[in-house]
């Protein structure tokens, strides 16, 4: 889906995460594919199913690969996704012995799933260290405007006197909850899959065990059941991810009713203009922060769909995961970005003096 | 939403899961919060804030209250929440002591999340219990059938053979994710509500602390941060739902594809029949886990928006929790209980003889 | 899912239709059913099937039909439906060709599809008026109020002056339009399912299409092709639901808005109380059309997945309809009255003089 | 969001519409922008606030205008939108007059809302064209193999025999439907977008009625009342797209259950091969069909959010519409081209001989 809006210079840097971008482009995929091809060649190595030197030479191949894409997206669009060709284009020209070096005993979804869950750890990775610094801007927000009074506020209606630092505090405790939450996220998510062709992660040789912790072990990753078709962790992603972007959704929430006129609890350098009337002063940041949060938890509606997969593996759902989560993560890349540049802009909490 | 199909002796043994229902009904939801309110007066006891003869009074009138309904139900159309009639009708005709004695201090949502809290740790216990039954009889059928011979599918489409039991594991570890993944749920979300009025935890004489402390014990809860505005425990219950419910999805459409003519792979006692043709033997139960599934699923990314809490309470945002919780928590007490039919009627797995 | 959130004295009056929920409920969907049955054995006379004597005393049992509610909830948890059962009980104790006479040649699917119908035209009629309450309500306060200046805001930002008149404008013209648009929803949506077991509307003795005419006539239903995997005009329903709601949404958000503490811009009469603060007013009603909406909105996103029906009737999909439409109408009812009743409240708009 | 699987080389075969892509695309949104610029300053002219020389001027401006890409993200990072900066670049170096008589008037909603529905509806009428040979594909298959037996099957399980043009009836009949629908909706949508700061389409001059009415002349649009805060017309075309890709997901659902082995009721060309098993032949644009249907179906509970907009104009509830519309209709092409391509595929319907 690339379109102005969430995929160009235009829009980009409003709504879009060019690190996350970046990580799941084809460029990086297809590395991360190339990876894991890597590690299973090794692995065939490791357990004796594959001569040294045979496998030296395929090594040598996946290393000096160069892609031809075209091809690649042509072998998708023929079989839904692109392993097959990828495969034919590692093994084109090499002796059967190297054919078989590559690849043989694994699926296309253990190619594939391994790939992106290791995009997904650099990225949650990256999410953390971005998080702490969005809670040391709100800590330091805190110092130095929190012992200011303002109105508390429920239902929309003044209520009863707090301190600035009272409604921070619940920014602060459920930005730690998902930092607190996030390193067994990583954990359980960072598994290899190794299933081979029908989950039986039995090839080659009855060595499937083994080759599972070798191939883990390159790309250090975990080893747990073959979850082909069972997605809980990545639906505890997605989770995690509209729990992220929701806690960001409120404080942008609470950014924009507190930079209303006649509230005016709130003071932003450089906040947006306006085409039509130059004297406006949009809290834009606060704004894309609802905006994101509404759309990540709404597409969490629709990943809980890939639950539901057939038998052994499914096209169809496992597909809705690819149409929807590189998004989710975007969108939280965009959104903890928001969420430091607005957190930046603040000069003042709390009422006027 | 009352109709026939979800509240109704037409349609609830199918949809519906009375337990849960009863659990959530207006009679199980009042007690729950009187159990607060006796608890905060036992608590207001406690720090000194009441005396013991008015306390005791008060705990009396708790004890023996007889609610009015209709005025309940006027009191939530006009204030949006039950709590200030249900607090009127507590206080009425009792002195001026007794009726500080009653509620003081506590805010409206005090009173009602950590009713919700209470009823949702008594369900998921329920729900422990059956799924653990769920397991018991997936590890019967793989002990009974899964040395048989069937053919492993993937993409809809015949691949290599399988045992039963390897399709049955995929059932297995999942179900035990989720069982595992349950009591850090429970203990995280089993966490008292004492905010007052704006959140602050202060009343009564700057001893909210202390009176936080006293309430949760009194009810068997834990203590952590305020969380009127941060809806992470109910976002993650949510989650659970959806990832419970998705692995009985699953299982659901594997029957459905088993069961077909022509594949023939499960034999299901006592089907469901057909008003134009009665001769045919509908999985019914299997068919109902994958609707169960992507009604939860869809509600998860609904859930989701109830993030976006505004200030220091939203009644908008807390509203669509509860109007989208309960009937999550409802239909995957169905979907427990489908699951545990759908098994049982399983008479045969793998092809005939 | 029933719960005291939903369906019960707590909260009907929020968050409920009484008009709406009984419309659905298992007595007045029992009733469209023996309707069907009944516009069935008289199309069955009218085409000469089955004879008018037989016919008479048949039309009699379904006149005279009273149903064992238990038993048909047993049916439908073993059915999926509880159309089985119902024939069974309705033909109990008859001669054959009595039996005969009832439900012959009709399926499942036609009897709780068209019952279906029914209620939601009923249903949209009334819409229609309620609707036209509103509007007729937005344009005495237009009436009343129009003439005053107030801030308008974009962006949540103060903007430039407007009068009270051009913020309804754009309450009116929303409101007009999902009106307009209503007698082309109804009537594209009131049409009879007559399909048969396979959809083949060849029976009996393939004088399907006759029967389909007199019983569409005898429910003042239209007669289209068979919809048993055709959802379309179900699916445009829940949209038009989302249009609605959604517009009311964005006058709750504007209430909201205007009802804030330093911007004062609406007076309400009767506003909600609370617990803790008895001195405030909050615009509960403003709220909660904003619940409703996101509420509706989001189901739609589940609604929609009903589309995707197997072959030649879907018992997954179908289900997952049911779970869905009953409350998407009954959220729209609590969303017009909510609506008319906020309206009502207000005795000022524009700033205070 | 920009990612391998939907905006690369990689799987844009499979899962995008490169049509749809470039329509949306950067480069051509800008034309449509800068044709509503220009449309702009005619009407100006056309109206006396702008006189000819001046004018001509600036129409030559905006005619030869070289965007610069970079500080247009940098503008709409800033600001919410791209238009302040794009005005910005326009006026630059020019005489105060010929600056005035650029987008004088108008907002930035004005520009960006026109410019979505002028791309909208070229999308749309491909769409009818590409709708029209799908269905005139299914109608050579139901030609060429309709009078062929094969079973009905409801609720998963065989029921009676059909022929196949009975099924591929229930997919015309849809298919149909969409496009009849079509040309209504693209009325209502093609509204050019004249309001003004606030809304009150009153420059210059109290002729913005005028104004309008020219401009959306140029553009070979109509004018209807301001609908910046009116969504309802998006909204409908988010559903019609549910309603489009649902039933080739429903097309899809029934091809993966006929190709299925034990089934086999569909031949098929060039299905999609395995990595791991060569022998396999996958419906891959059957189950792709699906896949994008649900996706579709779940983004519409996300659109359905965007029409609770804040007063006057929102930019949260607004930029929501631009993460998900345009995904949509992408979504939509692939299904289009997904749908033409898998009937094409289709060699045989109805068992084998």
């Amino acid at each position: 889906m690339s379109n102005a809006f969430t995929s160009s210079p235009l829009f980009d840097r409003l709504l879009g995460d060019g690190k996350v971008a970046k990580a799941f482009g084809a460029e990086s995929y297809l590395q991360k594919m190339l990876a894991f091809e890597r590690a299973w060649t090794q692995a065939l190595m490791q357990v004796g199913a594959v001569e040294e030197a045979t496998g030296a030479i395929a090594l040598n191949v996946i290393d000096g690969f160069e892609p031809n894409f075209s091809k690649l997206g042509a072998g998708t669009e023929r079989d839904g996704l692109p392993v097959p060709e990828l495969v034919r284009q590692l093994r084109a020209g090499q002796t059967e012995a190297v054919q078989k070096a590559i690849h043989t005993g694994a699926t296309s979804q253990d190619v594939m799933d391994s790939a992106t869950v290791l995009i997904c750890r650099e990225v949650l990775l990256d999410f953390e260290t971005r998080g702490r610094e969005v809670l040391a801007r709100i800590d330091a927000l805190s110092e130095s405007f929190g012992a200011t009074e303002m109105m508390g506020r429920t239902r929309m209606q003044a209520a009863l006197p707090i301190r600035v630092s009272d409604r921070l505090s619940t920014w602060q405790v459920s930005v730690s909850r998902h930092l607190e939450a996030l390193p067994e996220l990583v954990q359980s998510l960072a598994t290899v899959q190794v299933g081979g062709a029908v989950g039986l992660r039995n090839t080659p040789n009855d060595k499937g065990d083994e080759v599972a912790v070798h191939v883990a072990k390159s790309l250090g990753l975990s080893v747990s059941a073959v979850w082909h078709a069972d997605r809980t962790s990545i639906v505890n992603l997605g989770n995690w991810l509209a729990l992220l972007t929701g806690t960001f959704g409120k404080i942008g929430a609470d950014v924009t009713l507190m930079a209303q006129q006649g509230v005016d609890e709130v003071g932003l350098d450089g906040a947006g203009g306006s085409s039509a009337m130059p004297h406006k002063q949009n809290p834009v940041r606060a704004e894309t922060l609802v905006t994101l949060a509404r759309f990540v938890a709404g597409q969490q509606g629709i990943l809980g769909q890939a639950m539901v997969h057939e038998q052994e593996r499914s096209g169809t759902a496992w597909a809705l995961e690819w149409m929807v989560l590189p998004s989710m993560l975007e969108a939280a890349g965009a959104s903890l970005s928001q969420a430091q540049a607005l957190l930046n802009q603040i000069n003042r909490l709390g009422a006027r003096d």
